[in-house]
């Protein structure tokens, strides 16, 4: 069988041959998958380029624009794939790669991945999911467990309860925030039979203002919520205007203050409050709002209050840092993120809702699949057909348990107070925003430049504000660039610095093999990055701004 | 190292291991990935437990709502999967099951899994995917070209270029039409600066309708539409009740004259016509819409035209039925799935637009990520992060090329026309849709209930038509329970059967694997099942509504 040529013919015989031949052993596509699955971290290092080549030079190997008329071999794709795609990919799990929320995987996720792709479910009604069904039913209530910690009765009770469900499972948190503020604006516009509003959901939103009789809905968010949400009022019809934006104070937690003076205006102009989302675990600075305060204030006024623990969420895996999450239990819905802290490959998004029959507000149903009092997961969930990556999760949670999740939880935010006290011992940088869990950002600062800082007149801040902001995101370009490290950057509005917009480089510890050498290397990468040409011009404009003694003299 | 034992163990020391140390090949999770690779179809034959378990029974071993306190081994749960999970798993890629768009995978497709799983690339930004988004971007080219078949010039200019998209490529279906109706509706309530209004993405539909002056806003779709798009109009604020249903004729079509009577109704009411939806592949019977004559309509009304190709998009590959589509290259957007007839594992959708700069009509930006002016593909997508799973379609385009998938599309079509022309055959079936495409229903009609039907009044037939809607439902229950073969059922309203409610057999016949025998064989147990006692009682009545001697005389 294997003698025959690997397809790059079209007919029906090598069709079915697609279908029905293995790879063979020493195939092309054969050798990579068995040192894939032998050695990953040794094939992801040598085999992607660390170097980062220009996009317009990457784009030439994607340029074609029409479908090949006849196949190809699968050992040239295989080819291709590995010197065009792999080659130029980013190395995410990489302990050096700490600006962003992807980190390494546990290698059983590999061989799993494959077995949950073979099998090819789909989750969206049980004839294509079976025991995939209650699975990924029960691991929905493991996290609802997680974080609302009902007893027994209650998951006994709902867990498989047709008609009703503990949360949904999606491609990620985006899709999550918006199933959570889709139900939060249905439950808000319920159905009013007695005076005729058959509710929002057939009804529309012009309807439900006009029926109930406001001028607007309004959710409301601290400045530093994912941008997911002003996707979801945009979506949701509600508009990004009236997605309100929350100051966020010193330690870019959600201003309590301002929250209740534009609770109080959305409601003398007539507004409906649809919703109030705290954040656990900001994008940017892994900051948490209070909760239990905000829990306090939805449930005065009566809204439904969302927490988008994505990021923050598994903290509660951790016995000594759980606190920090202290109201999210009072939550209405909660966003949690499968692929990010739980170690589960792309995309594994998951909202849960405290009471299982909320999502009644957003059922719908088909004449040929979820079909009403079915136990079809798709009645309940924005998209439609999925995968049944929950396995994923299921395994994580079984093999890495609450007490291992709890390590790599912990690692993490102590990992991320050690560079910080590692940035603050610095002269030449500054920690922007002190870590609350293991985010943190931070820049360079030159000591000279922060001796003028102390100094200078707010009109010389912004000047050297400006040139900092340059020389940050100038640095940030450069280490990407050279490969052996990267952190991301983003701009925050510190108080200590009145509000002026800073560009920060961002850190994000959640890979276990980060250690603290390979953190004391980036800040060395980032101090001589610093000294190079690429920084000349930023520097002699940062010591023009800042010496006494003539530019020139210090010029590199 | 292997000799250490695998996990089950919470310190450290044991968690830097599962992230750095292989399964062993011997392991248990070694050994199922091997088999898997080697020979997936018996892997599958062998493994997967045909026989329907009573779901209550599945969920005993999917009940605890605990997380695990201790870690188990690798071992463990890889046993627990293969028996509780896998075992009892739907066998979507075997032949025989033909009730669902779920069908075989390519074996190519299973190592280009793990490699794309184990890069764990995030396509929402070039920071965490780099040749990712070139890939991508091409694939959607390749896609679009499919479809428009626009100049070399055309995609040189758009297909790369920063700022616009030629689509996005998301988890299936239903998300690819809800950001296709999203992007209609920000279009048709767009900015009017001059007149103080800031779009509809800012303020919303509310101030949308009351700015433009409309009642209400309004979508159109045939009866035969994909429930996804009642959830579209949920979602998009625009409610079910304004997602116009129009009848479909006798093949399942829209009627031509039904849309202008309502378009003008709607005109007449004040309301605001967002877009009207052509399917090219309804889910229930694969019929096609006449997509030119929708075109003509929507160009005179000036309103989004989006055809909802995720079915049937790659019949555009057959050069001798693609005309079946025609005017699709006419649309505003278009839905097309690679995880249905591209052969792509789930979930891979796609929408793909017409004009590149459409997307700018849902344009968002974030300081950390998908900043203005970068070429990162999260700034035009609903969903945020996302998996690098365009890598299978590529691969797919490639491997199989234009002329194999033409073979594919084919061998489906051709295949539905001979199961259909077998059942017309039969005495004791009925052919309910012919196929358009490659999806038929029919249903299991008696020879002595056909006769009796011919000359029945209308108050026999109602009471027949309800014995066999219920002999129906009861014999694809059966048939999925013994695990042989397996068929969906829909309800439909035939113009035949004057729009009565009618129960019917659904197949779809996309695995090439699929033979005719596989097919009589399928007609075969069904006309045992409905000579067994599960099916006595229909039986019975149905002789008691259809024969003239007294019903006891044919009991089973």
């Amino acid at each position: 069988m294997t003698n025959k040529p690997r397809y790059a013919e079209a007919s029906m015989e090598a069709m079915y041959r697609i279908f029905t031949v293995p790879e063979a052993p020493g195939s092309t596509l054969g050798n990579i998958d068995q040192k894939l699955s032998q050695n990953l971290a040794g094939f992801l290092q040598e085999h992607i380029v660390a170097v980062e080549k220009d996009l317009e030079e990457l784009q030439k190997d994607f340029s074609d624009s029409e479908i090949p008329e006849k196949p190809i071999f699968v050992s040239d794709q295989a080819d291709f794939l590995m010197d065009k795609l792999v080659a130029q990919s980013v190395h995410t799990a990489s302990p050096s790669f700490i600006g962003h929320m992807t980190s390494a995987l546990p290698y059983f996720m590999l061989p799993l991945s494959r077995i949950m792709m073979a099998l090819n479910q789909n989750l969206v009604k049980i004839e294509t999911s079976k025991a995939f069904t209650p699975m990924e039913r029960q691991v929905l209530g493991m996290i609802h467990r997680l974080i609302y910690d009902k007893n027994d009765g209650f998951y006994d009770k709902w867990m498989h309860e047709p008609g009703y469900s503990l949360g949904s499972f999606c491609s990620g948190g985006t899709i999550a925030n918006i199933t959570a503020l889709w139900v939060a604006r249905n439950c808000r516009f319920d159905k009013d039979l007695k005076n005729g509003f058959r509710g929002i959901q057939r009804a529309g939103l012009y309807g439900a203002l006009q029926h109930y009789g406001y001028k607007g809905a309004a959710i409301l968010v601290s400045e530093r919520g994912h941008y997911s949400l002003g996707k979801a009022a945009d979506v949701l019809g509600i508009g990004r205007d009236s997605l309100i934006s929350i100051k966020a104070d010193a330690r870019n937690k959600i201003d309590l203050q301002e929250l209740r003076t534009r609770i109080d205006e959305l409601k003398a102009d007539n507004v409906a409050i649809i919703g109030m989302v705290g954040v656990a675990g900001t994008s940017e600075t892994g900051s948490v709002d209070p909760l239990d305060e905000m829990a306090d204030i939805a449930e005065e006024i009566g809204c439904h209050f969302h927490v988008d623990a994505a990021w923050g969420g598994p903290t509660l895996f951790s016995k000594k840092y759980a606190h920090i999450l202290k109201g999210i239990e009072r939550a209405d819905s909660v966003t949690i993120d499968a692929h990010k802290q739980m170690y589960v490959p792309m995309g594994a998004g998951m909202v849960v809702f405290k009471d299982p029959s909320l999502v009644s507000s957003i059922e719908h149903h088909a004449d040929y699949i979820i079909r009403k009092g079915s136990r079809d997961l798709g009645a309940y969930t924005l998209e439609g057909s999925r995968p049944g990556i929950a396995m994923l999760l299921h395994s994580g949670l079984k093999i890495i348990g609450r007490s291992g999740y709890e390590i790599l939880i912990e690692q993490g935010i102590e990992k991320a107070h050690a560079f910080a006290s590692m940035i603050n011992a610095e002269t030449d940088f500054e920690l922007v925003s002190e870590p609350e869990l293991n985010i943190l950002t931070y820049r360079y600062v030159p000591a000279f430049v922060k001796q003028k800082l102390a100094t200078a007149t707010p009109a010389q801040v912004d000047e050297i504000h400006e040139v900092l902001n340059r020389l940050t995101k100038r640095i940030q370009k450069n280490q990407r660039a050279r490969g052996k490290s990267f952190v991301s950057r983003t701009t925050l509005t510190p108080e200590a610095w009145d509000r002026r917009r800073t560009i920060v480089f961002r850190v994000v510890l959640a890979n276990p093999l980060t250690s603290l050498e390979i953190l004391q290397d980036v800040l060395a990468e980032q101090k001589h990055i610093a000294s190079t040409s690429a920084c000349t011009e930023c520097m002699d404009e940062l010591h023009g701004l800042c010496d006494d003694r003539p530019m020139h003299a210090h010029a590199v």
